[in-house]
């Protein structure tokens, strides 16, 4: 059988690797035809030595060589538009449309672009200059950058093509990609187009590089690996805290997305006000995806009473009227599986739901979880149990006091949200709860499901561990998401002519935001 | 005898714990005499429950209620000035006049006002508003602090008033200090000061709090409390990384600043044009405060040739007519001869001092050690070993290939410094050497010796690892420092009276910048 290759160096090599496997169409359950390599370590050692060499030629480049490769690729993306939408449909089980083409893919070749913008404008980098010491300061490209990607999104998130490639490119980084193993045919196509749009702008050889999988311990070797600059990783708990484990022991900054049961808190008087349009916005919200999104609802918080059981008896309804979509894989369905059942084990009653659909392939009825607000705080680890899927798991608390002290026990989070009446009828129990909530959630929304995750400089899609790894950072949002894969680099003393551009008296760039004696400024200044 | 209390929720009780320590006087090898406790788990544990209920008690406090407390506790230092510099420099040694006194309290005070400005004006929280997603994000406080103190500035650094202490505070957070076991007595003063200032600003009780010592498996239960927000450290490599590893493990931001040996790297052109100059310029930076400074130039890279052997000649002299000055400890002294120890085993030739000193005190002999380039670059690892203290390794590279070589073999450091030619005549050799230092260091300079840190905007005090655990954040230098000790907060769709006040429509500070639709601005912006 054809092993398909992997790109080191600017080639695509066959692998010296004995071992293969092959993704799994989630429709079907039927393995794929083209069969991937798990490269060996000698495979991962060369890559991490091309892309060491490639991050020395590139120092010093202007961000306008990154941003041309960022647009060219782009573009190269765009013309393989129906193999991308084809393959990860068969890879995913998403939907071609509106999902695959008409969504991710736009979004994600959008983050390319706004990150090529801010690659050339440069204003990321937050130059800072200090006339009076002579001192100055930016941040700079860290070096060789290995992303992770997860399985949910095999676009926007695709380790080859996603926020985190983008913002590593950005700083200035070449990027080892490790492909997610559920969709390596669609990650091969986006290599593909980095490799095309790589030559095209001159880019060097080990600039962008792929393997599609390795040993749990070959892993744990290339992200500790002294040439290692940073790492990005979006995926599930377990296999994340062995990567940064590793990553911290050998000093490697470390950037973790992992799981998240976005807690949405309903008060209730909005519950009077409007419940059918939360019922509808939080069904819509927690099917999307077949529920395989970071942000999916999985903990919904409420105060008990007749409007509460209304609510329930009606988004109970929605669940079961709705077709159950597929899941992502085998994988996927089992760990959502074993998640409702601890969750019942740690007290839940089951209200619809829990077990897998007919049919060949993956996919679980759609699932709606209780339990009473004091059961929850007795156990709140346990029922802070991840999900991962079409369900969600309502918490019906007695009193204020219970709702607000939820809040204060939820672990990190991604986001939290709270409805509250529109005229202002819940504001007292909203001051009581927001407080508490907005410490666990690294995005706070008001009537709003979490869901939708806006490219914007405003953005946080990053919270208190274990939702990452760390609260300073965002994964979402440019500018904010480059600045990850650099370091602060300070110039103390250093002649004028030696300084980057972006430190120099003159301004190389109009749109270009520094720092200077304590005012943001577009203007030169004098040495 | 008696046994100082510790300041735990606003009180100054007696300790709970049967052992205890005194600080020792370098000048004498004598114990003094104030007995110290070692804090208990109980003890350490109501601390941080303390300090989480005035976490809850701050939380949307303006930050200038902490800007008061900062400029309060400022004042009470200076009506303390006779007290800490008496306690200080029987503590360390080092001279009451000018280090201590008209040296390292005035950069304190100026440290915890320039916070106090900051916090006040509130820019450092970064406010970034998208008008058109509604979307919003600042940098907002992230809870207890624990700051431990290093041995070598009893004021700058000081876990209760040093430069972590501000920026945690600035930040909106509550801090537990952990003295430093050398300059208890001084860590006492100033938690007095701090505790006066903090009732006249009418802080929460658990606002500051000073142990003076725990156990090691006290202190990662400590730093690894999930009521903990972050942690700064400032210190030993060794117990540094034990700190890191119990954090990490507990996904708590920790912020280290660890060993660092500052390369300077001195070219040939530059030795015939000033030789005389650099020599004294060296002999200042390495022998001040007796080589205990984080900066201090442990490693001096050097081409062979007669006006190396000059420059050498000419350091050794100095070196040997200098006066060896204390040492903090009798564990630095140790650790500073077996640290030349090592080097020697590496291969290095001892060219003078490397003996302990006569007399009571803990001192030992000025030191300097030499090796060849390609010596080291055989053994970089093992001659990269710091030995803190009043010495320094120089290293004669035969080629221009060498000290590129040397350049990229580095570990991560706080700084790096290359004094060149003023005319050019070394700017070829200097663009060889330049790009690789950059990456190893997180301050570079020219032609000046590291061991000034200004406290300026644009200050890098960090580097990549090991010299810190991470190489986006600095520790001195505000506003930059003050976001270690924060979490990013994005708000969507928060209803407009319900946003902090630097993310309302209208500018609340007319000195905030604000980040608005991708200009920075201080105007208000329409919703």
């Amino acid at each position: 059988m054809e092993i398909q290759p992997v790109l080191i160096n600017g080639q695509w090599i066959s692998s010296t690797g004995s071992k293969t496997f092959q993704a799994v169409n989630p429709a079907t359950a039927e393995a794929l035809e083209a069969c991937f390599p798990v490269s060996p370590w000698e495979e991962i050692e060369s890559a991490i030595q091309a892309a060491s060499a490639a991050s020395k030629e590139m120092r010093g480049w202007p961000g306008e060589r990154f941003a041309s490769f960022l647009e060219a690729y782009a573009d190269e993306i765009e013309k393989r538009t129906d193999d991308l939408v084809q393959t990860a449909n068969l890879e995913t089980g998403y939907p071609a449309s509106p999902r695959l083409r008409d969504g991710e893919l736009p979004r994600t070749t959008d983050q390319l672009r706004q990150a090529a913008t801010h690659a050339r404008e440069g204003s990321w980098a937050q130059p800072t200059i200090d006339t009076a010491t002579g001192i100055s300061a930016m941040f700079g490209a860290i070096g060789p950058v290995t992303v992770f990607g997860p399985n949910n999104f095999p676009f926007a998130f695709n380790s080859i093509a996603g926020g985190d490639f983008a913002a590593a490119v950005a700083a200035g980084n070449p990027v080892i990609a490790k492909g997610h193993s559920s969709h390596p045919g669609t990650t091969q196509i986006f290599a593909e187009a980095a490799d095309a749009a790589a030559k095209t702008t001159q880019m060097p050889t080990g600039f962008i590089q792929l393997i599609y999988r390795t040993s749990h311990e070959d892993g744990c070797r290339l992200v500790s690996h002294p040439l290692m600059g940073a790492i990005g990783y979006t995926g599930g708990r377990s296999a994340g805290l062995t990567i940064k484990e590793a990553a911290d022991k050998a000093g490697k900054p470390v950037y973790l997305e992992l799981s998240s049961i976005n807690p949405v808190f309903i008060l209730p008087e909005a519950l009077t006000e409007r419940s059918a349009e939360i019922a509808e916005d939080f069904k819509g919200s927690c099917l999307m995806g077949t529920g395989q999104f970071c942000t999916n609802p999985g903990l919904v918080v409420l105060k008990s009473g007749t409007a509460t059981d209304t609510f329930i008896q009606q988004v109970v309804q929605k669940f079961e009227e709705a077709p159950a979509g597929l899941l992502l894989s085998e994988g996927v369905q089992k760990g959502f599986q074993s998640g409702i059942k601890a969750i019942q084990s740690a007290g839940a009653t089951l209200l619809t739901g829990g077990n897998a659909s007919e049919g060949p392939g993956f996919s679980c009825a759609n699932t709606l979880l209780k339990v009473t607000g004091s059961q929850f705080l007795e156990n709140p680890e346990a029922l802070q149990e991840e999900a991962f899927g079409n369900g969600s798991l309502f918490v019906v608390a007695d009193t204020d006091e219970e709702l607000a002290q939820i809040a204060e026990s939820l672990e990190g989070n991604l986001t939290g949200c709270i409805y509250s009446h529109t005229g202002g009828n819940d504001d007292s129990l909203y001051d009581q709860i927001a407080p508490g909530l907005r410490q666990k959630a690294g995005r706070l929304l008001n009537d709003k499901m979490p869901t939708g995750v806006a490219v914007s400089p405003a953005m946080n899609h990053g919270g208190p561990y274990p939702s990452t790894g760390h609260p300073v950072f965002t994964s979402v949002g440019i500018p904010a998401a480059i600045h990850r894969f650099s370091m602060l680099q300070c110039y103390d003393n250093i002649r004028p002519h030696r300084l980057p551009d972006a430190l120099k008296p003159q301004n190389p760039n109009p749109n270009l935001w520094r720092y200077i004696d304590g005012m943001y400024t577009t203007e030169d200044y004098n040495s």
